[in-house]
């Protein structure tokens, strides 16, 4: 099969940054699903994992973290998914990626596909979802299904545009939040808005103070996509007494989290791989999480995120693709379909 | 009325560094009660407030965040409380503390006192009791009243046999958890499994592998009450991914929070003063817990932590009750009764 892959951590400019290659169709087996691929989308962690690290690999390293595709064999325990079964995922952070032919994929991480949508529409979205929802209804608590629960409650979406918050803003709309999403640009700032922000602060400036002259004396809940190091003070000062916050950016400098003692916060980190990294029995809350978004997609209560859609997965195609997420710039996703 | 301050932050040896004094018996207004005091609990919290600062107050500084007493007035909004009625409190962190012949104290933050009990010991549990209910069944969301929902999840108490730890083994175990303590002492051992211990390791040798040898391959849940910069790099070693770590005792140095990212573990403070300090309408919940406390005791589910209990309440008292908690060995609660 073909597959596109890294052997060592280089430049884009480099031909070998991504380069296709061949290698035999994996075999299922446990609770392996065998997947052929029909889109891929690219994350951000693409790009981190391709940049970072040192020496060569032996065999080429398979990117990609999100798939749309159709399982054509199942390992002997699988019992959620049969032959035929359009399905879209995620994945796991310590397995082959999605960036080939065919791959294989822990049924446990898996959900049907909703009916009705384009491939690529599909691709955009288990990563992002899932880390979404993960965020807003594991970590945080919300309820998606009692929506009277959290009006009132306001949610601060630092970096509303990029591919998490694009779902983060839609699905605690949903959840009857207000939600407040920051972003910068014209272009960003329409795009958060479209896609369930209520209002929009530019993080680029100081945000306590626009918050205030919104009329908000704190906030109850927020969700760092962005530069936590840069924004950890103002989270401190803008978090209400008692408040959640989650992050899904690591810092590189300490962080003084004793700014946050006063308040009694809750700091969480969402990393939507731990389930899968640790193989923990809750593995199963990834499959019920997607057939729950695949509902809302199909209901159109949410939508796609993608925004960039690329014929052909490729080492050309997904070298472009990765160029436009280096930017640190890009709205929503970027699918590449076969 | 009879009270005991401080103007200048001193050590004990200074005369100054605590002394009685006179001054009136404040009027109680709105949803404050007037309690006369009949016996008080010393905390870590009246030697660290005592101890750092600089500058001289105008008016004696009154200590004391755990108190008996009997209602004898109350503001013209109370709805909880009449006269007479016996109550226990902590309080809260900017008002005037329960070193004194009377006290002002927000109903919201009260509770009538359990029946059938020494006030010493009833004393002994306000500060401590809220504590480890906030940290277990609101910040760890644990449930005190379906105990088969803990069963087989494990808790870490580091540091068990202080004020807090004292009541959170018993709560704990009480809510069906599997309780590990920390004591490095054969007099903390006894005491912590006689507080609802079900084991002990050493937190002055390495604790994950003595964990490792109890059986354990990391801990559902961490509540660090001390020295959180000398065990953090410990606590993100043995927590669960996913898991959830509380901590009273604040860092003096920066945490090594990006250990804690890939098992998205949820890090949060609890500082029992954050509801009245800052006014939340949750304050409200410290009178609710503060009954269910009550019941436990008197249906003796959890015992009294007082272990000391020292005659009058004067500044010479107190003095030996903070040189005790100086030494920052002391078992249990030190409680100085009228």
């Amino acid at each position: 099969m073909k597959a596109v892959g890294f052997k060592r951590h280089l430049s884009l400019e480099d031909e070998e940054s991504l380069f296709d290659f061949e290698m035999p169709i994996p075999k299922a087996t446990g609770h392996d699903l065998l997947v052929k691929i029909e889109a891929i989308a690219v994350n951000p962690i693409d790009v981190s994992v391709r940049l970072n690290g040192s020496g060569e690999y032996e065999k080429p390293k398979i990117l990609g973290w999100d798939a749309c595709g159709t399982v054509v064999a199942t390992g002997e325990q699988v019992g959620l998914f049969g032959e035929d079964d359009l399905v879209f995922y995620a994945g796991a952070f310590d397995r082959s990626g999605s960036n080939a032919e065919y791959q294989l994929v822990d049924e446990r991480l898996v959900g049907h596909a909703p009916q009705g949508m384009d491939i690529a529409d599909i691709a955009a979205m288990p990563l992002t979802s899932l880390t979404a929802w993960e965020a807003l209804f594991e970590k945080m608590r919300l309820s998606i299904d009692k929506p009277s629960e959290n009006k009132g409650k306001t949610l601060l979406v630092i970096n509303g545009a990029g591919g998490v918050g694009s779902v983060a803003t839609q699905l605690a709309h949903l959840a009857g939040l207000n939600v407040i999403a920051t972003a910068s640009r014209s272009e960003t700032i329409a795009w958060t808005k479209d896609h369930g922000a209520d209002q929009t602060i530019n993080h680029r400036q100081p945000m306590p103070s626009q918050l205030y002259e919104l009329g908000y004396e704190n906030i109850d809940y927020i969700l760092g996509l962005s530069d936590i190091d840069g924004h950890f003070k103002e989270m401190a000062e803008m978090i209400r007494p008692n408040g959640r916050i989650v992050s899904i950016t690591g810092n590189k400098k300490p962080l003084d989290m004793g700014l946050l003692k006063p308040k009694s916060v809750e700091f969480m980190w969402e990393w939507m791989y731990t389930k899968s990294y640790y193989q923990l029995p809750e593995m199963i809350t990834q499959h019920e999480s997607l057939e729950k978004i695949a509902r809302l997609l199909e209901q159109k209560k949410i939508k796609s995120t993608a925004n960039k859609i690329i014929d052909g997965i490729n080492a050309e195609n997904l070298k472009a693709a990765h160029a436009m997420i280096e930017t640190n710039s890009s709205i929503g996703k970027i699918v590449l379909c076969r």
